[in-house]
C-alpha cells in the first residue's frame, strides 16, 4: 500500500482531510501559572482529549482509511498492548472492517476490554517480541489482513503529523516545538510539519534517561535499538522505527533526555495547575524544561500532550 | 453595600459584564462514552479550568469589583479555609485592594501557601466556627474591611449565577441543569439564571448524604443547619444560607442525597472518560445519575463542573 516510503508534507494535508470527521480538532491549552515557573509562552496541544485518548488515533485512523476497497474487506492487524491496539480498532470499526488485535496475554484487563470493546478480535500471545511477531505473522496469513505498524508506517507518521499542523493553524508561529519519543511516529510527523510551516522553528525531542534508543540513535546517527528500556513512561518503551529515524535525523534539532523523578513531577504539575489528566508519557517534554535541557527563556513554545491513558489505581503520587 | 436582599437575573447580567475581563469563560466539554453509560446527553460546564480552579472567583470577583470608592479602600476580608479565601484574595489583589482572610490554624499548607501567594493578609485562628467568627469580627473592626461572605451575600450569588448563564448561552436548551449544594451560592446564581433564560427547564441539586442540610431544608420548608458534616466532598460540609434557601425555596425543583461510594465512582469516571481533574463536588451530581436519583432518560442535562481542587497525594482510588 506505501508507494513513497517517507511522507512529505503534502500527505499529512492529505491526511488531515482525511480524518478530520472521524478525529477530534484538540483544544490548545496554556497555564499562567505553569508559564511563570518556567518563565516561557507554552502552549500545550491536548491529544489527551483525542479519540482513544491518545494522539495515536490519528495515524491509525488515516491508514484505515487510505486502505483500497480490495485491502478494505480484508481487515487490518497489529500487534500492540497500547494506545494503537484501541486506536487501530475504532478506525477499523469506523470503517466498518475487522480489525485484528494481538496481545500479549499479561496485558492489563483494562486494555483488553477497550480493545474487545471497539469489535476487534484479539489473539493472545506469550508477552515476547518475538511471540507478538510471530503471532501476527500467522493472523496476517490467515486473514489476508493489512499490517498497520504502531509507527514505522507511511499513512500512520502521516497522520500522526496533523497534531503539529493543528497547534501551529490554532496558536501560530512557535520558536520550539516539543514531543516525546518513543517509536518516532508522533515526533517524524510532527518534524514533517512543523519544519514546512515554521522552517526556523526548532523541533526539540525528550525521552526518558530509561529508554534513551532514540537519544543514542540520533547522537550516533545510528540506529540502536533499545536494551531493557525501564521508565514510567510507558508509551516510549519501543525504539525507533527505520522510517521515523530517517525523517527525524534529517529534521529534528535535538534529543535530550530526562530523570523519572522530573517526570512525575511534571505530570504532577500539569494536573494540578492544568486540571487534565495525563499520562506520564505526555510530561516527558516539560520534564526536559524544568530539568533545563532545553533553552526555552522567553520563547514561545509549542508542546504536544500525547495522551491521558493510565491506570487511576496505581498513580505515582 | 447591599440594597436588595435577593439579586433578581439584571444583577447576573450585570455580574457577568462586571467580571467578564477577569474571569475566564470556561469550556463547556461532551463525553460520548458517559452519555453511552446514562443514556441521555451531559453537558459540562467545565468550573475546574475557572480562575483559582473553582466557581468561587466568579463571586468573589463580583464583590469585589462592585465595592465603592470607599469601600474599596478599606479593602474586603472572610473567613474561609478554602476556594473563596483563594478566590476574594486574587480578585482583590487584581482590583489592588487589601484582603484580610481568617484561617483555622489547621488549614492545609497548600491552600495557606496559595492565600499568602496571592498577596492577603492571614489572621490564623482555632478552627471552630465561633473562633472563626469572632476573628473575623475583630479583623473587620480593626481594618473597617467590607465582609464577603462566601455565599450568603448578594453580590456573590449574583456572580455565581454566570457560569449557568454562559453554559446556555454556548449549549443551548436543557431540559435538567444539575449542580452541587454546599452553602447555596452556587445552586441559587443556577436557578435564577436557568428559570429566567429556560423556564419550562428543571434545576436539580445534589448533597451528600453526609452533609444533608439543604435536603433535609428543601423538605420541611425550614433551614436546619448540618449537624457533624461528613463527605469527601469537602466545598459541600457548609450549611445554606438565608438568601440561598429563600431562592433554592421558590426556583429550586427538587434536591436529592448520593451516597460517597457514588461520588467517588462519578469522580473516577469523569477523570478517565474526560481527561480532567475535578474535585468529589464536582462529581455529586453525576453520582445522582449513577444512582437512580434523578430521571434523565434521553434528556438534554447541563451539569456544572464546580471545581478541580484537591491534594493528589490524597486521592480515593
Amino acid at each position: 500500500m506505501n508507494i513513497k516510503f517517507i511522507p512529505d508534507y503534502s500527505d499529512i494535508e492529505k491526511a488531515h482531510q482525511t480524518i478530520q470527521e472521524y478525529a477530534h480538532r484538540t483544544p490548545v491549552l496554556t497555564s499562567s501559572s505553569i508559564d511563570k515557573i518556567v518563565g516561557a509562552d507554552l502552549f500545550f496541544k491536548c491529544e489527551n482529549f483525542q479519540k482513544v485518548g491518545a494522539f495515536k488515533f490519528r495515524g491509525a485512523c488515516n491508514a484505515v482509511f487510505s486502505l483500497s476497497q480490495e485491502e478494505m474487506e480484508m481487515g487490518v492487524a497489529t500487534h500492540s498492548s497500547g494506545n494503537h491496539a484501541a486506536a487501530l480498532a475504532l478506525a477499523a470499526k469506523m470503517r466498518g472492517i475487522p480489525a485484528y488485535i494481538v496481545m500479549p496475554e499479561t496485558s492489563p484487563e483494562i486494555k483488553k476490554k477497550a480493545v474487545a470493546g471497539y469489535g476487534a478480535q484479539i489473539t493472545f500471545c506469550k508477552p515476547t517480541l518475538l511471540a507478538r511477531e510471530n503471532t501476527l505473522a500467522e493472523v496476517v496469513k490467515e486473514t489476508g489482513a493489512t499490517e498497520i505498524h504502531p509507527y514505522n508506517n507511511f499513512y500512520v507518521i502521516a497522520g500522526q503529523g496533523t497534531a503539529a499542523k493543528e497547534l501551529i493553524e490554532d496558536a501560530g508561529k512557535f520558536d520550539i516545538i516539543l514531543a516525546p519519543v518513543g517509536g518516532g511516529g508522533l515526533l517524524s510527523g510532527t518534524a514533517i510539519s512543523a519544519k514546512q510551516l515554521l522552517p526556523k522553528c526548532k523541533v526539540i525531542a525528550a525521552e526518558p534517561a530509561g529508554a534513551d534508543d532514540a537519544f543514542r540513535s540520533f547522537h550516533s546517527k545510528k540506529r540502536v535499538p533499545s536494551k531493557n528500556p525501564k521508565t514510567i513512561a510507558d508509551g516510549l518503551l519501543t525504539s525507533l522505527g527505520e522510517r521515523n529515524f530517517k525523517i527525524i535525523l534529517e529534521k529534528v534539532d535535538d534529543i535530550v533526555t530526562v530523570s523519572e523523578e522530573k517526570i512525575v513531577e511534571s505530570m504532577r504539575l500539569i494536573w494540578e495547575r492544568m486540571k487534565i489528566v495525563i499520562e506520564p508519557s505526555s510530561a516527558v517534554p516539560l520534564a526536559a524544561i524544568l530539568e533545563g535541557k532545553v533553552d526555552i527563556k522567553n520563547k514561545k513554545v509549542g508542546i504536544i500532550l500525547s495522551g491521558g491513558n493510565l491506570d487511576l489505581g496505581k498513580l505515582p503520587f
